[in-house]
C-alpha cells in the first residue's frame, strides 16, 4: 500500500538502486490511448543522471521497456508494466555505508523500522525509485494533453539564494530546457549553474525551489473534504525525496494579507465566470476553479556531501564518514520532470473521480 | 471515499452546517480504550465558536453524543459513531448567498462540480465539518498518550505579521490555553488579540501560522515511498479549510543552507542514537527518527468579510455582495485543536501500519 | 475499513443492536438524485422484524432519518448520513448471554478477537447492522432504475427442503410480496410458511435459499482480474450474516456438464450480440455481457433456538444455555431486501468505475 | 485497483499471455522473511502447463525472477517484484480469434468494455495471469507456516461427476501430488484421469470441485462486518477464472438441516474452548474460531473445446469457430496451487489486520 499512489489511476512503484531494476505498474489506465515507448523515454531522459555537467557524472542509460498493457500502439485498459534495468553497479562502493549511517539519509530509519535494509546505493530510498513515477507521469501528462490541452509546467525558480524574477504565466518548455538548470530566466540560470559548480568544488551541496503551473484545468477537480486538490498535490510533492515544504497560490506569504486584500473577486470574462486575481492558486474549497493552478516545492540541499561528517555506526559507536565518488551537488534541476509527473498523476486521478461521481448518471424521474 | 481519512484508523465525516447535524464514524479503533464523552467534549469546546471575545459571537453548544462502539466505558473495536446536532439555524440569513458566489469561498466550485449545493452556511464546506475531525482526534490523542506518552502540541506562532519569538521545545497546554489566541508567548498574544479586534472593527479578517510539535514519537512511523510521514501530515493539514502551505523541519528556509550546514549529524546521547540538530523535523527518508516532529501550517485570512465585494451571481451576472451578520475575523486560534487532531490521526494510523507489517510476524526457520 | 463496502459508491455502517442506534454513511453518491425518506423507509419496512406472523414478534418501528447530504429533495454529492434509533431495549434479557457463549453465534469469536464485546442483543453481530445496508441499497436500487431501468429482484426459492419450481425470468415484486415468505410461487409459499410455523413451535429454526435476478444490466460492468463482478457479488452476499454459499449462473451444478454442453453460444438477436443460453449467469470473464445476472445464496438455519444447548462460559466452564424470548425461526424472507441491496450496491459501484476508466477520456491525436 | 488484491499484504498482478511477460508486485511483505527463488519456482511448477499428460501439451518453463525486495536471502519490507517472461508465442494461431468471439470466453465482454483488446492467447483474461498469484501465494504460504504452522491444503474432490469419498481431515501434500489429477484418493484419481482423457479425445472439456482445508488457524482472523473471513475467501476464489460457486462449512447442504442439527456446540477440549462439530467451517460471525477452515470451489468446464461452435464475429455477423491447437481439457488439477495461494493471501492479510487493530496498543490509565 505505501508504494501505491492514486485511487483510480493507480501506480505502484518497485525496485531499489541495486538489484534487478526499478519499475512501475499502472492500474486503471484508460484504454485506446496511443502510446509509444519513445514518449516515455523522452521524459526519463530529463530525469536521468549524467545529462549535463552540473549533475552527477554517473552514467545511467535508464532504457525503459513496456512489458504489458499495450497492443498495436494503444493502451488496452489492462495494467501497464514498465521497467528499467539496473546497471553500473559497484557494490564495493557501498561497503562503508553498510556499517555507518549517512547523516540526513534514510539509513538509520530504514534499519530501525525494518530491522534490515539494502545498503547499496540507498536501496529503496534511492532517487532511482522516482523512475517509475516519471514513466507513469509521462502517460498522465499525455492523457491530460489529449483530453483537454491541460499543460503541466515545472521549472527551477530558486537555487540556494539565487532566485529568478517573479513571473505570472507558465514559461515554454523550450525556455526551461534551454539551460541545464531548468530555470527559464537565462541570466538567473547562469548564476545558478555557477553556484552549483562552486559548491560541488567544495564537496558541498545546495537545494532550491521548483514552481509548477498547470493551465487549462477543467473546473470541478478535487474532492472535499479530505481529498482537496491542494491536499493531494501537497502529499504528492512531499512524497518526493528531499522535499521539506509545499505552498499553493499565495502560500505562506498570503498570511500577511488581510481578507479584503487576499480574496479573489469574481467577474465575467469572455463569457465565463473568472476571478480577477488568483491568490487561491486555481483551487477554492479544495476544487479547481478553472484558473491556473500554481504551487511551489522546497527541496533541501542534497544530503550526500564529499566532506567528513560525524556519525554513528550500526554497532552504536560514534565514528566519521567521508562521502566519496560520484555525487550530485544539486538534485533540483533533475526533479523538475518528477514534480510535473506527480502533479499530472493527481490531476488524471481526480478527473476520473469527477467523471465517476458527477458525470456517470443523469436522473430524470 | 473523499470524506474518509486514514487507512487503518479510518474516519469518515459527514454533515453540513445546516440539516440534522455533523458527525464522524471511526472504523478500526482499537478495543479496550477507556473513553468518556467528556474527554471528547473538552476538545470540541476548544474548537467551538463563541468561546472567547475574538471569535464569532455565534453560540454553538456543540454537544457530542457517542452512538455506538462503546460498552461500559471502553471501546469495543466496532465503529464509533459520534454526532453533534445542528442548532441556531437561520436560513433567511443565507438568502443572498443562494444566488451570489462569495469570493474565495467554495460556492462557485461546489455548484459547478455537483450542479447543486446546499447554500446554507456553506453547506459541506462549512468549518462545522471539522467537528468530526476533532472528535476523532480526541480519541487519537488519547491513544498516543496512553500507548507511548506521545504528546501533540499546536499553537499559534503568527497572526498577520505579528510573530512570536522562535522556541525550541513544545510549550505546555496551560501556556497555550492561557490566552484566547492560543499563542504561548503572552506579550505576543496581547498584540495578536489587539490586531484581531482591529481588523474585526474594519469588517476585515487576518490569517496566520500554526506550529505543531510532537514529542516522544516512536522510531519507525511513516511508510516509504508515497506514504512518507511528512507527506501524510502535509495532506492532513492541507485538507483543512483555509490552509495554503505546509513545511516540516527546516522547511522553505532550509533551502538557503548548504548540505554541510543542513545535515543532522548523528551522535550517541544517553545511550541512544540521536541527531545533534533537528533540521529534518523528526523525519528522515519519510520515517520518524525519534526526534521531535515539528511543522508549520499557513492559514489564509478568512474569506468572509463584512465589506462590499464584487462578484457574480448564479445567472452569470456581475453583482455585489455585502457580508452580514456574525463573522469570525480570524479562524487560526480555533484551528489549533484541529491541527492537533489531524496530526494525531496520522500518527495513530502509521503506528498501526508499522505494527502490522513489521511487528506481526517473527520468522525463525 | 472492515465496516466499509464499495470503492466509489462507498457505504460505512455503524451501530449495535443496543445503544444509540444504527446507521450508515454513503460517500460518493451522485448528486441531483431525487430522494425522499419515504422511499428508504419502504425498503426498511421489508426488512423489519414483526412484519408478519412468521418472523420474530419483536416490534421494531425502525424509523429512518436522513441527517445530511440532501437539499430540497435532491442529493448534493456530499455524504448521506442515515440513522435509525434503537428502541425496545431489555438489557436484562441478555444477562445470561454475557457469560455464556451462544453456539454458532459470534459471541466467542468477538470476545477472543477484541478482548471485549457488547453482549446485548449480539452487539455489532446483530442483524440490525443490516439496516444501514438496506437504507443504502434503497438508494442504489433507485439509481439503477433511473439510470438504466436496471431491476434487481430477489426472492426465496427454498426453505429447508421445500423448493419452488425452477423459473427462467424474474417474478414481479407484487408476486414476491404477496406472501409473508417472499416466495413468488403461491403453493410453495404456503408449504414454506407451514414449515416455518412448525419449526417455531418446536423452538427450532430453518434456513434456505435466496435467488436473485438482475435485468437490463449494461454491458461492461465488472473489472478483471480481482474485482470480477461475480467476485464482488459473492463477497457482498457472503458478508451477510448466516450465509454459507454463493453460486452464479450454472453454479455447482454446472460442473456436471461438459464444455460442449455448458458454453453459451453467441447469436445475433434483435440486432444485438446475445447468447443463446445463459449458463454464465450474465457474466463472462468477470464482466457483464448484457444477459440477465442470476445467482443463489445459501442461508443456514438461524443459530438462535429455544432449546437447551451445551456450551461453555467466559470462565471456560462447560454449561448449558436455553434460548428464551422472542425469536426468528427463519430469517430468509427478511433477507430478501438485504440481498437486493447488496447486489445493487455492487452494480452502482462498478458502473461508476466503468465510467471513470472507460468513458472519461476520448483520445484523438 | 482491479488488479490489486489485499489491504495490507497487497499484490498487484500484471501481464498478458503474449507480450513481455507476466508478474506481480507485493507491497507490504513483512521484512526478514528468509526466501529463495527456488521456493517460488516450486509452486509455479505445480501450476505450469505441460506438467503431466492430462494437461495441455504447451510447454511453458515459467522461470521466475525476483527483481526487488530481497537482500542477502531475506525480504526487506520493500516491494517484491517478480516476473516470468513469455515464450512460445505463435501469434498466427490467434488470427481467427481476433475476429470471432469465442463462446463463454471474455473476448466479447473485454472488447465491449474497453473498445480494444489483446486477442493473443486471451490477453489479460488468460490463465497466465494467475502466475503472479501463485508466486505471491508461495510467499504467503511460507509466512503462515513459519509464523504459526498454518497449513493450507487444497485438492480435487470431484471431476465431472466422479467424486471422491468424503474426508474429514486434510490429506498430506504427498498424497495430493501422487497423481496428476491432485485427488488424494488413488482409485478416484484413476477414474478422473480416465475421464479427462476421454473428453480430450472428443475435443471436449470438464470441470469439477476443489476442496480446501486450513489447519492451525489463529482465532480472531476476519473482520466484521463486510470483511468477514468467508466473504474475503469467497471473493478470492470467485476472482479465479472459470469459478462459478463457493461454499464454506456446511454450505448449500447445510440449508437442509434445522438449527438444532446445524449448531456447533461448544465444549472444553484439551483445555481449550472448541466446537464439537464444525459445520461453521472454522468461521463464526465472520471470524476464525480456531477450528479447521474448509470450503469448496466449483470450476466450470474449460470454455475452449476442439469442436465447431456457433458464434458471432466483431462485425456482428453470425459465423462458426473451430477450436484448434493445444488445449487443456480440464484446468481443475492445475488450479489447486492457485486456490491455496489465494487462501493464503487472505489469511496473511487478515492476520496483519488483526495485529494492527487488536494487538498494537495496550491501554492502562
Amino acid at each position: 500500500m505505501p508504494n501505491t499512489f492514486g485511487k483510480l489511476f493507480r501506480i505502484t512503484t518497485w525496485g531499489e538502486s541495486h538489484g534487478g531494476g526499478v519499475g512501475v505498474v499502472i492500474d486503471g489506465c484508460p484504454p485506446n490511448l496511443p502510446l509509444s515507448v519513445e514518449e516515455i523515454q523522452a521524459e526519463l531522459d530529463r530525469r536521468r543522471p549524467g545529462q549535463s555537467d552540473i549533475t552527477t557524472p554517473r552514467k545511467e542509460a535508464d532504457k525503459v521497456v513496456i512489458l504489458s498493457g499495450l497492443y498495436e500502439g494503444k493502451t488496452t485498459g489492462t495494467p501497464l508494466s514498465m521497467m528499467v534495468q539496473n546497471k553500473d553497479q559497484r557494490p564495493e562502493a557501498y561497503e562503508e555505508m553498510k556499517a555507518k549511517y549517512r547523516p540526513s539519509h534514510a539509513d538509520y530509519t530504514y534499519q530501525t523500522k525494518y530491522g534490515i535494509r539494502n545498503p547499496e546505493g540507498g536501496g529503496r530510498s534511492s532517487a532511482r525509485e522516482t523512475i517509475g513515477r516519471v514513466a507513469a507521469g509521462a502517460i498522465a501528462k499525455k492523457i491530460l494533453r489529449l483530453a483537454g490541452k491541460v499543460e503541466v509546467t515545472a521549472y527551477v525558480s530558486r537555487i540556494h539564494d539565487i532566485e529568478m524574477p517573479e513571473i505570472r504565466t507558465a514559461p515554454s518548455l523550450e525556455m526551461i530546457e534551454a539551460t541545464a538548470v531548468r530555470c527559464p530566466h537565462p541570466e538567473t540560470a547562469d548564476k545558478m549553474i555557477e553556484r552549483i559548480k562552486a559548491v560541488r568544488s567544495e564537496g558541498d551541496s545546495v537545494g532550491g525551489l521548483i514552481e509548477c503551473r498547470i493551465g487549462n484545468v477543467p473546473i470541478g477537480l478535487g474532492a472535499p473534504v479530505f481529498d482537496r486538490l491542494e491536499a493531494d498535490l501537497g502529499k504528492a510533492m512531499l512524497s518526493l525525496p528531499a522535499t521539506k515544504g509545499f505552498e499553493i497560490g499565495s502560500g505562506f506569504g498570503g498570511t500577511l494579507l488581510k481578507g479584503s486584500e487576499h480574496n479573489d473577486l469574481f467577474e465575467v470574462r469572455d463569457g465565463s465566470i473568472r476571478t480577477k486575481t488568483n491568490r487561491s492558486g486555481g483551487v477554492q474549497g479544495g476544487i479547481s476553479n478553472g484558473e491556473e493552478i500554481y504551487f511551489r516545492v522546497a527541496f533541501k540541499p542534497t544530503a550526500t556531501i564529499l566532506q567528513a561528517q560525524e556519525t554513528v555506526d550500526k554497532a552504536g559507536n560514534e565514528t566519521e564518514l567521508i562521502g566519496r565518488g560520484r555525487h550530485d551537488p544539486c538534485v533540483v534541476p533533475r526533479a523538475v520532470p518528477i514534480v510535473e509527473s506527480m502533479a499530472a498523476l493527481v490531476l488524471v486521478d481526480h478527473w476520473m473521480r469527477q467523471e465517476a461521481q458527477n458525470r456517470c448518471f443523469s436522473f430524470e424521474e
